[in-house]
């Protein structure tokens, strides 16, 4: 078996991710293209049924590139569900690296939403894995907890800084079990008195500023990993309209209460972009946005899943340019 | 590519692990015949290195292999950290089904270390991944993440119950960054006052005491998925000596103070086990296993690895001997 991955199963678009300036850059380039919907991967069971593949490796490879097709052109970001490519152990990876590959040639922005955590040198394994270029399960960000503190993913904060990357770490979740853990109250440290996700969102903003305050201060030196750097928009971070997008972001569910969590939504400098799950299914709507997040609103990733795949193979990229036209329309 | 795993590189001794009576059995029989060291296969790259192997998922499926072959008549458990075999990619996860095969067919109880966490169906797909017998990443038990909430992990937990398996949800680990959100004071919900990690305590012990009232109420009907099953030792929990072990464990590091976490160390009814990390590298010394665990000391599952894995390919036996015999003589 090669240890490296098979090139993907299609021709794919021009590549444009890492020459566009970090993942706040290519954040902010998608968004401006394709506004803020995204496309959610996730060949469960009863879907590949429903679309008439097989509950294998291979149908959830079928099913991954199809969604992929249908998403190009219309919206500007997907999320691969990893648990579910992972059922089938080596081979269900097998079909996700065909499924990140074709949708990084076709310039879709991959969020691997895999929810890894660990410490020291685990972790930053994991960080090896999602957020290097080149490697077989290259994503553009990877979503990751911080149950172990925010200290304890500092090396993959660290990566992705370094390879253009980001992340979305875990703080205010959107199912109803997550409310006493995520909204206890800290009783040491520098952020005792916040809650947990408050602490999180704190901690988040903070490495965000610093990182915008380092290459500023280092405003010139060419960053590392991006053979296209230009000065501050180099690596994390790329302003438009004056609006700057950090690297290492959230997992903030849209049917939160906030304010029960201490949540401040004020947008720093640079602004940390939010992964916003709850829309469709778990009953948020698109029309809420601005309501749910306030002045963070422009920077949330908006994601369905289940209310777009359901629409089957037929008629999912209908269903896709509906709802992309659905938020762009609330847009600020 | 073949959706089912390879068969294991090498013949293996007889299987042994579903037949004993669920993972609290199969772990209560690993400790009376092997005592309580668990050996971590963590193929770093610098360990490959030291080992004159390539740092790919072929020289991880060897360096893997070879700590089997290592442990197998000397410890009952391995833990292969997964992040170390997640940076190959798929090539690196047939590695690992390689080593989980060859590891369960040798009749070790393998402890996945992957620290998987999410919700609803996302979560529901890794426990199949790893807690379903057959699937190619089959192991005994799988460490998991409840950042958002006990609550969250329910249908993995419910899962191994019904397969046999175990699960070791993080509580308080051995990173002194994780002290502010695992001391964190609920408000909300029937744990307010507890700490984070001490609620995740308690509502693992309620869990496994609800199975193993739930199973003697059922005394008889035989078990899920266990042909061998034997009235209440079926599935979860099974008793040796008057002491019972149940299904859902939990990760308590080795240098936690845990009475500044509020944690209650008695032992419940099942006892409920604890992978203990922490030992070697981590600073924490064999000699303090009573002192640290007190009444859940005979529980735990004793975990080293950097200590053994340094000792190189030629020296691995011996040392995993001379760790599994000082750990023994600690054993109260």
């Amino acid at each position: 078996m090669s240890d490296r991955p098979a090139a993907p199963d299609r021709p794919g678009a021009p590549t444009e991710g890492a020459a566009a300036g970090g993942f706040g850059g290519r954040l902010r380039s998608a968004f401006d293209r394709h506004g803020q919907l995204c496309v959610g991967i996730d060949p469960h069971s009863f879907l590949l049924a429903d679309w008439g593949l097989a509950d294998s490796a291979d149908g959830a490879r079928e099913f991954g590139l199809r969604v992929v097709d249908a998403a190009v052109g219309t919206v500007g970001i997907v999320k691969p569900q990893v648990a579910f490519f992972e059922r089938y152990g080596a081979a269900g990876f097998g079909a996700l690296e065909s499924v990140l590959a074709a949708a990084r040639a076709a310039g879709l922005l991959v969020i691997a939403d895999a929810k890894r955590g660990d410490l020291g040198t685990s972790v930053e394994a994991y960080g090896q894995a999602w957020l290097t270029p080149g490697s077989p399960l290259e994503a553009d960000a990877l979503t990751i907890s911080a149950y172990m503190g925010v200290g304890s993913i500092e090396r993959p904060m660290r990566l992705a800084e370094e390879t253009g990357k980001g992340l979305f770490v875990l703080a205010a979740t959107s199912n109803p079990e997550a409310l006493a853990v995520q909204t206890a109250t800290l009783v040491v440290g520098a952020r005792a008195g916040k809650s947990v996700a408050a602490s999180i969102v704190e901690d988040v903003g903070e490495w965000n500023a610093a990182q915008a305050g380092r290459k500023n201060a280092t405003d010139g030196t060419p960053a590392t990993g991006d053979g296209e750097s230009t000065g501050t928009e180099s690596t994390g971070t790329a302003s438009t309209e004056g609006v700057t997008i950090g690297s290492i972001g959230l997992v903030l569910g849209a049917t939160v209460d906030f304010g029960a969590f201490g949540i401040d939504l004020a947008v720093g400098e640079p602004a940390t972009p939010i992964l916003a799950p709850g829309f469709g299914h778990q009953g948020a709507r698109f029309g809420d946005l601005g309501a749910l997040y306030g002045p963070s609103a422009p920077f949330a990733v908006v994601s369905a899943s289940r209310s777009i795949l359901r629409a089957g193979p037929d008629r999912i990229a209908e269903a896709i340019r509906a709802q992309a036209g659905e938020v762009f329309a609330c847009r600020a």
